[in-house]
């Protein structure tokens, strides 16, 4: 029955990088290590191994995981809004309530990820410049939408807007695990709203 | 000569903690130990103990040495500029400049110890916590000069403007520090002229 083990390892495969993605978004992806997620998710090591092959695929499949996890929590509830304006602003809310409610433990994972990577040469740097690439080319294709649509003035250059709005929902997820203070995330959502204009 | 032999100390000191702050922007302040700081400053490991006392002292010294090269490198030249706005679009280019220069050779050192210490209750974390308020507060203050000055409009919260303009900073530094493209920097130097309605 090869097509049902192929699905019980790709289950099993889901349900240890979701535990390395909590972890993983505290520790660092560097601070994953097989031996320890082995404990955590009650398997044997060799069997770990065996679905990932080595710690650098495991890191990957952890930043993957993570990627996926914010798609389908900011992302998706907002996929069917209209696009423009009326999509941004209620994705900047997903996107705020996603860190407000700490969906992760430790708080924004492609922050933390930039941070411990952007010294060491490698995949994961590369990976993890190529998921911020993406997410920040998603917010530019949006603003350029609405500028087109008239709802955002001419002007505005859109990947200027995109790194705004990067920026402020990076620094209200630091700035709360920092703080605890949960201010911030209205600060961060007066914020955006004003670099939409609104 | 008590007095000679205390600033022989405090200037030792100084030079063992400029070669930590180096260290610690690449790899962080939990990366720097004793032992391999004596090594790169050519001291023996009793003697650095013995300016130090612990790694916690040597970690909280590093920080409060990378605050005071901040300081002299950014708030410095500006500080005799005609406070308000005059001053605050000074403030921002220096504040550009010293990451694009690359004075320090990880990038943003409070970003990289926010991001370190956020989820690990201690001195160090309430020693980067009140570092990140104290200059949000130095921002904060001059923005409400200059709207005190009408330089600014009435309606806008000085608090947020701080924000807008730490969170844009640290993404231009950490995004450089990812991507080595220096356009991010033009892009960060637009978008805090446009927090400051420039």
């Amino acid at each position: 029955m090869p097509r049902r083990s192929a699905a019980a390892v790709a289950d099993t495969r889901a349900s240890v990088t979701e535990t390395a993605v909590d972890r993983a978004s505290v520790e660092g992806l560097e601070g994953l290590t097989i031996g320890r997620l082995a404990g955590e998710v009650a398997m044997r090591k060799s069997s770990l191994f065996s679905l990932f092959g080595s710690k650098q695929e495991l890191q990957l499949a952890t930043l993957e995981a993570a990627i996926q996890q914010f798609r389908d929590e900011v992302w998706g509830p907002v996929a069917d809004e209209q696009p423009g304006i009326a999509r941004l602003l209620a994705l900047c809310d997903r996107w705020l309530a996603y860190h407000e409610r700490e969906v992760l433990p430790g708080g924004c994972f492609l922050t933390t990820a930039t941070i411990e990577f952007d010294a060491r040469p490698g995949p994961l740097r590369d990976a993890v410049a190529d998921s911020i690439d993406r997410w920040l080319g998603v917010l530019e294709r949006e603003v350029a939408l609405a500028i087109d649509a008239g709802e955002l003035p001419a002007d505005y250059e859109p990947a200027d807007v995109a790194f705004q709005l990067n920026a402020l929902a990076a620094a209200a997820s630091y700035g709360f695990q920092l703080s605890r203070g949960p201010e911030v995330f209205a600060r961060a959502r007066r914020s955006m709203r004003r670099a939409l204009g609104a």
